[in-house]
């Protein structure tokens, strides 16, 4: 009954997944593994008893013993592995971005729906935390009336030392922001502009930190993102939407106050695994159950593939300081209705 | 691999198991199951894939199908099951409480310490609640010095409609607060009282509500415990432990902060599924890990016991208004190490 | 129409008022002063454009420039101060404690009543305080149902290094307790026991601290109030009334929220001024307007007289370990409507 | 010693300043009073003992029983009552805005240079707020390291049915945010941006509320305001300074923490003077102290023409929807040190 999952790519993330899938979650087992660097590979698959490496990803897909595949290479890789799994009918857990153009993504898209039916769940672990999901609640509820703009801060609390680069804070980090924006509204975003506050002196040279990204929902609601990749006091997510009634915005999470040194202090997070650990398990979870009863959760190809249509708009938005349109199709009727 | 469950008694508390056992948890599966109820026991079976039902408890314990046992019967049923699961040789989980007087809990503790190895794992979720861990966390690490004195409330919306007396307010929640303050402190309650404040008009007839308990810990750290089971307004349990140079206390749990008609707002638990849902995965986790691991974990028979003397000390000080001593002997040596 | 103020007890407290007067309220004047130390009244009065000096209380009181009595010396003169007043037929405005026993201050409640209006305010300023006033104001309007039960905590950073008893912590900090829930819940306090945890090691030798005490009101309302005089972090005075469908407490007070090093915080006062200097402002400004308007104002002598009682009634169950009924005389038709 | 105040103007403003200096301030009185409507005058006149009304304005400023002259007629009459109040040599209070146009500002600024001292204090009264004077002070303090950006949010309930018109947003609400970061950061600012999210439908009729103001510093320092003024749920002014190692952002008030149905709610003001009336307080109070010291206080006439000048960048940037820069003159070394 257990699924039989096949990780492609057993890095940071991929080991993280497989702890979750083998420790944490219920439904799932790791039977093949696959990597770049064979070693690494041979290492991971001895730790877990009964699965196999393989040579390359398409192996792996190919594999009777794998009913779904988990693809956490890199992202260039993404498209033909991802398209090599719809091909073969398996279910697919991509990690984000699905692949690093919109090009890309949109291949992957025209293979699903010839494949004529979803296989492929993003991994935008943000739709499954609490804090998002009570904020669209409260949203859809009526409890703050239609939405009018909402504010977003994205702090890390420093950048690895090689080669992180401005770009990478739209890629990598407001990618998550585009998608949670568009999950909680329900609708596209429109144009993306990029704002350059005063720099940092704690970031890598020539690194632009922090930005204020701006994103225009097809409604007018207006999003504005601060991303601050070298903060230095913490992770620190933060949002609230505004409504013509009332605003939500997600809380402070902090088990315990202490009181101390004329102070009372709740903690912040320390990085993204403390802060979305939970979102991470509840995301894989649905995954396995939608593959375990053979239908298909979560954010969608398309998802992936708007959000690769915003990155591009606000990187030349970066570059040019202007104002940028996002270039988005029509929505396929095949995505019609959100998951 | 999976640990195989053997489950007596599936009311509601047993069948909440059931499904974290299958649908949220990893390493365990249900495969017998016993109520007084047979029909009952049939229909949670009938949902179960390849689990059995037995007529009696005795023979879901010898059932060579079952790795470990886990007890959700009547407080009344449990010592001759536990036992019984002792004498098998067999892991148990037993909720809580224990047995529902000391002599009881004597009995199966003669009956582990006989057997030679622990095997027993009280239900006190409460040690598993992330609130309560990062308290200690910080109680031990010296964050507020030497504790002095702790408060507590514990309330519930409202009683079931159908005879909650006045003394299952300290048999059936205080005894949450009684374990939890043994294990924060890491001593054992000497002493407790009872007060009376004036009584709420929404609470059955009869019934004494709410009332104050007041634990002394051997080293003189005061306890005091507002019980509050028809306070209307949400569950709500607090603590806050106050040290020689700080206090720590629970930090108020709410997703999201809402901002209308002149407030701005958090949400209190509905009941205690909602707030301490997570400490029952993380319990159940981990005697699911402890049993395959061929260890043991968690609360011990020593703290069912010890929670069952205090509870006998606390009954006595409600019935007579006195300030009533703890009977409880010597901790044995086996059950030396707190775990 | 400035009322001409005659300040007895020029040392710190004293000095305060007089800085109040003079530099932050309307409608007052300090005209006089006197001192036991005659040099230091000198020197007071010397920062006083058209200020005099008495050498004696009597004197001043009887000083034609002198409209009312703000009463700042130590408690043992008290009595002997505000019956001269009264008799003078000047309002007077006396620091907490009105007198040290029950027994001088029934003497001066006599004496009022004797003179036939209500001439003296008492320096209970918590009854001023913003905080207080929204916990009142929120019972008074039925938004927590009938009050039940009370929790208070009374904490400051440390004591005097010079003779702090364990005494005071009842005469001189559980006092304000004592006035603010008669005043709270507008009524008696019938009888007193006090609770002594384990005891810090950073109180003078000889000083239990904290201790907790319980105060029974007519009602059945229940409080309890730790007092720690050496709670080490800063000065911390909170309190939950919980009612039958609510509670309300006092909120931290904090300007801002700082967020470094991994915390989110706000600050905690560092003393009573800094906590209570609004309520102080207050509270005599109030006085001021009741002496121009020729009314009475604030605390009564009633409220000082059952304060004294209460204080007798918890040390005695200090002293005894014992419940301490509150031994009070029928409230006078003179003082019936609190003000 | 009491300074003799002149009021030209006393509609609802003025009649508060009036109230404020008689019932609570000390070291003022007011003597004369003027207004357009000289019925009211008369009528704010006959409740104040020994004021005199007086026809015009300059025969108020003329009239040798008033020391110090309070403007709080509409704005276009400011520029003509301030440069007549400099001319007689007596220190002018003045609403804000100073004068309706920058060119007004720089008459006004070069009548007090040509006097030779300052004379005027502008009524930006957010510098005297605690909450915003504390967010200072952990600035200066270098708590956060150095700025870098700034989030701010400016809601009211509901703006009056006659009039309001979206420029007002920035004339008359912006000009406070654009006044406090001036100090907050000690710079000018030297570009404005509006955007226009969607648009409530609780706005009259043609005016588009919300919007987001940005402004830019001179260091670079980047400041989004959202704008709101139909925001419905309450008045509630935030803010947010990001710097290098940490943040500082000005905490919610409420008094109570009241928790009933299901949620912990504090309360949100609900209108600028329940918010900001201890400010209108201190900065009037400071103002008094100043003309009695014969020295000046508080915010210069060069803030007050160098918030015109902001105000002229943001309308423009609202009509073009373009970036617009400030156009601003150096400041004269007679407005060099700030107050």
């Amino acid at each position: 009954m257990s699924v039989r999952i096949g990780v492609i790519g057993v890095g940071m993330i991929g080991q993280d997944h497989i702890r979750r899938v083998t420790q944490v979650l219920t439904g799932g087992s790791v039977t093949a593994v696959n990597d770049v660097d064979a070693a690494r590979a041979g290492q991971v698959a001895a730790g877990l008893p009964g699965a196999v490496t393989h040579r390359s990803a398409q192996d792996l897909i190919a594999d009777g013993n794998v009913d779904a595949v988990l693809v956490a290479s890199w992202g260039p890789a993404h498209e033909e592995q991802v398209v090599a799994a719809i091909a073969a009918g398996k279910p697919v857990f991509c990690e984000k971005p699905l692949a690093p153009s919109s090009d890309a993504c949109q291949r992957i898209m025209d293979a699903e729906m010839a494949a004529g039916r979803r296989l492929v769940q993003v991994g935008f672990m943000r739709r499954y935390d609490a804090g998002y999901r009570a904020m669209k609640a409260t949203l859809d509820d009526g409890g703050i009336g239609a939405p009018l703009l909402m504010h977003c801060a994205h702090r890390n609390p420093s950048v690895p030392d090689y080669g992180f680069t401005t770009d990478m804070i739209i890629s990598d980090s407001a990618v998550h922001e585009m998608d949670i924006v568009r999950w909680l509204f329900g609708e596209e975003i429109v144009a993306a502009s990029v704002l350059t506050p005063r720099r940092t002196g704690r970031a890598p040279d020539g690194m632009q930190d922090p930005l204020i990204l701006l994103l225009e929902m097809a409604s007018g609601v207006l999003v504005d993102d601060e991303l601050f990749l070298n903060a230095h006091y913490g992770y620190d997510v933060r949002g609230e939407i505004v409504g013509e009634t009332g605003t939500v915005a997600l809380a402070d999470i902090s088990e315990v106050t202490v009181r101390t040194g004329h102070q009372h202090a709740g903690r912040v997070p320390v990085d993204w695994r403390d802060r979305f650990i939970r979102a991470y398990d509840a995301e894989l979870q649905d995954w396995l159950n939608a593959v375990a009863a053979g239908t298909s959760a979560g954010p969608t190809v398309w998802d992936g593939f708007a959000a690769a249509a915003v990155t591009d708009a606000a990187l030349a938005a970066l570059r040019t300081g202007q104002r940028t349109p996002v270039s988005l199709p029509e929505r396929p009727e095949f995505y019609a209705k959100a998951t």
